[in-house]
């Protein structure tokens, strides 16, 4: 009744690397990061272990160590002392959660349809994003990047806000709607920042290697200042690419050189 | 083995706010927009409660109550009587189920893909996220904005289609593939009306109070007509742009002030 | 205590068609997608089932064979040979892990940001959609619109990547950031060709019948040749538009018309 | 770090028969009895599959059928006609229901503890494993033993009550608390008969075959009455035991043989 | 293909009382125990609700209220005063939780198996029968007869220890193995009670109404002294049955009436 | 609206001992337990993790490590090497994986009822007693009894039967019905020993210690010979009991004494 599937059987599962230890857990940077969001935010983010107290924390130490050393298999990463980048990690959570409380106040305040900070922390996607992009950011700079990219992608999955856990983000920061933007590697933006949805800091274009494929690890994204506003699906491009402090982008416009500080830059359509 | 985190854990709960209730349940408010679209498709969205019959409805009556509590204790808005705004909500639901058989047709008419009715039941984001605003408006007119708002970031978030609750939306409304749109708080818009991906109906610039944060509260998005059709990644904005009955806004247009009824609106590149 | 709702079940449900079979479940046709993942990969995507050998995959043949059945109630395709149908599906799943293993190829190739090959698999959204459109493409061919169309759709939602499962996609796809990307129906796509985020290969306009709504069933979508690259934002629309081999379409690029081979086109601004 | 375990896996997998279809599932077979509970007790019992009207009793359908034809590979009985044999599993739901409300009747007055019938059907591990009984029961007269025995296991897990499928109950049937009743296959019980804790109707020995081995299919449990009372732990054993209408056997009693109509047998100790 | 079932669905469906509220749900009186059981000892039972600090309190007097409310439309009790009484209970955790540390010291010391007192928390039935029996026994003094059955019966379900809410039961309570035991709802045990599997305190016979019904409501179990031990299976029945303090009542022996303190009963066979 | 529980939260939490790290969890050993079973019948036992190959060995192997590591923190055995321990169970998996089909042709064969050996796998609890039993007693002769315990006492929960890990059980090994059976930790049993329910295997009286505590560490169960029948309810006490090969021990039999190879005890009543 049921056909006989044993040749795809054998062709689905001939190559398999048998020998391997599994990689790092998709499902389980998920559940880490909802945990971290849990210890920061006890009333808003409920806790998927259930766990409490300073056990709480001891077991995300663990999960999180375990995640490590799986990723130290696959990373090109030099392989390191495992406990204490992890423990480094936790140690960092309470200066994380002092960042987060800052660009709740930007949200907050930025946005003439919140109601309360608490609507910013439950039902924000800028929040959200940015939430997971600051914690993705601590494994990021200790050289684990599969872990942070995992993180980065899930936010991006959540909210369409694709920021890279390698880009470096001031205080104060602020996204509004959000989806559809992207912020590259090498980015960096200063403090008291606000972009819009559909904004992208990305890259002009990728030096080729010898076979033809892009050279790896190059700044490529653009700096933004402090104080600088980019309105919707504006796109600002490359490496040498500086915004001045408190400059002004307006929507769609598209940027592939350098502005002053205190500039405003309009794109005049109809 | 595992480090001291105690410093760690101190700092992380030092400013918990051990006393107050828990606000309401991103959880529990996902929960029950389910359960709405289960009462009102029953066919093609699976309840996750289990629960039949006029019990159903009884126990989503208790359950949306408590949110509504749970809410007041957070949002600015007048504190009011609970139970009577949570039997005209359930009320409003058959009215709603009329409006969304509506909208089923304006999309299975309006999409050339689409095989057949139940395949945009089934699988369309647009009517996805129309049936989440339509529930959640009901809220949003009876002040109770944080709740309103936790519907449509998830609506947001499942389809990248990001509509405030507070827009008014006629019936007969049609959105195509829809990733990256956003209708904001004061929009209004007409019947049979069209909108595609990356569409914006939003705000040109915000009026600043004596701080320099936005005012709130104030007319900022803009008024659309009746069978308006606005092509893909077109943004309209500004709370005085009125785009007149029958108007075609083309592709990548960029709106800033009123169009008159019939007009055609298109961009010339290339 | 609670209000007599008896009016509102009355009316919820007095339009119901009780006595019809339910349509295809969404959830099924997801945890099939993610069942045929870890076939195809095991160490990155775990089983939902909990399955394993070739009782895992005599167990999906009947998974896929009753969703089949169940679509074949709501489509308007001629019904078929479901068995052999389900069979030539489950057939195909080694060809299509070959073809992925090429995707993974281009997209690590391709990004500067990639670490290595394992990261594509766990975390790029359009190694994700890639995946998913690779499989609803062999149910479109068989013709099951309805499956297929709720795989993409389930690819759109965790993406904000819309390829839609008619269109043909060559070897080699690279897909970046993703987030608003919008496929057609009638789109064909060469070997190695590269696209960006928010690119649109959609309809100029729609034909339309004596009522007045589109006509279904025409070719709409343009053919992209083998080697290009579509740099993000670019919209290319219409079914006679070609863009020829080797061709680069530059960023916020609007185009309607064809484009011979070894074109470069990019859009003047600022 | 992770020690080399390919020789535990070539050992574990070596005898797998890998080209066989998978047995009928325990999960799901336990999912299949909660939501014939659910049809016939809605407010009691919650649907896991979250189906409603008839569109559940549809799926049910395909779902029950499902797993008897997986049972039908590797029972001993004639393999059958499945789709007939289903149509009437769920023709009988109603008859069953019926039965089931006689018992919850028998239940509430023989139990001076029980404050309603409400708390029967809520809790009573005797209403619950006789609601599994009755079920499983239908499979057991078609000849599907091995779902038949699924089904009781998992009553006996819950309740610690071993009802065979295969013994035969009359209506209005009684058990208090439950734990370590054993009801042996070829049992036969009359109308309203009460059963206490520990209670075994069993065999009294084994005919053994050539080899040894107890030879099946044979009657070897005791026939029981109306209207008896069988206290906690009494042990009734042999399949020419008869126990006459009205008879009430005290606790702890061993009984293998027969005893008249009416009688009372008391065990006497201090 | 699918049989009509539609006459099926009339007739499981025709007695539904459809305008009623749901009864007290038996999953969300689990979930409410498993809240308790994390609250007194949160390193050895994980929350599922994945609260914590005193919202998680607070949202438990919310789901224990509820619950309460639902209970009152089916119980025979007087309606009362729910928050009241809701308060109450929860106030009463900090002196159960003291109850039941004494209970731990008893099993760690009573069991000559057990290594640690962690190990009594984690794995012994005995205690997690008698730390549910606690929480339901204040139910059950403030006449919710039906919550609390709910409550025991899970423990009953997960042990095989039956403890009815309305037994009375002293400090350092200790329980081996545990299946089987049944203690009846008038039953009274003092301090430093032990208790071994299979030991019934039950009912000698029930007093008939007119319609030949127990009467409800009736003193009908034994009392135990202080430093009274059970062995297994011994049976003790009666509502005017004592044993005094210090007794010791041998395995499988069998009482109906009184023994005083100091007494050790054993029953002699071989 | 919420009474304030700011003194409840504060004495429930007074006592925690918060700096301690978390016990060995119990989910986490009955979701290894399943893993293991998958790992030996996959066909009959799905995988709760969903991995496959290699890789869900190493992932098991990390699994065990950790919780035995959690365990060395409670346990008064002697902290050791744990990779080793840990890699040692899993070599041993193999082994019993041969024992256990061992079993289920025991259990086969000796069971009248049984209609083919996969009903066994799928729904004895017997088999399911026997399959933790043995994975917890590589545990326990590993000096990890906590976690050996955890794992036994799942088995007692879901079956009522009670065997403690320690125990030494020979080849063969049948049990029938299975509610109320308990083993004692310091039990031998012989090749081929039947035991049907309520079957006790136990301690005869305890040594105390200068304060009244029983003394731990002690022989305090029987010896079973070979192909031993021990029928329903039987009870067996003492450390220094021996019974003999080939004994029969009838029903009901009280037993505190031992027995020579090849005797028949029948208690005679009635």
């Amino acid at each position: 009744m049921i056909p006989d599937f044993s040749e795809v059987y054998k062709k689905l599962t001939e190559s398999d690397k048998d020998n391997s230890p599994l990689p790092p857990s998709r499902k389980e940077i998920i559940s880490i990061i909802k945990e971290i969001q849990h210890l920061m935010f006890p009333e808003y983010f409920s806790s998927a272990s259930g766990h409490s107290g300073i056990g709480a924390i001891n077991e995300l130490y663990l999960r999180i160590k375990h995640q490590i050393e799986a990723a130290f298999r696959f990373s090109s990463s030099e392989a390191g002392e495992c406990e204490k980048m992890t423990a480094q990690i936790i140690e960092s959570l309470p200066t994380i959660k002092e960042k987060l409380n800052k660009d709740i106040i930007a949200l907050y305040e930025g946005d003439p349809a919140a109601k309360c900070p608490e609507e910013v922390i439950l039902s924000y996607p800028g929040f959200y994003a940015i939430s997971i992009y600051r914690i993705a950011h601590e494994f990021y700079t200790r050289k684990i990047p599969l872990l942070a990219r995992l993180m980065t992608e899930y936010a991006h999955e959540k909210t369409g806000i694709d920021i890279h856990a390698g880009a470096s983000i001031g205080e104060y920061f602020f996204i509004d709607h959000g989806t559809g933007i992207v912020i590259g590697e090498t980015t960096t933006i200063g403090n008291r920042v606000k972009i819009y949805q559909g904004v992208t800091l990305g890259a002009k274009s990728f030096d080729l290697d010898a076979e033809g494929n892009p050279i790896k690890g190059v700044k490529r994204h653009p700096d933004i200042g402090n104080n600088v506003i980019i309105y919707a699906n504006a796109t600002i491009l490359g490496g040498d690419t500086k915004i001045g402090d408190g400059a002004i982008i307006g929507a769609n416009v598209w940027l592939t050189s350098s502005v002053p500080a205190g500039s405003t830059v309009y794109y005049n359509r109809k």
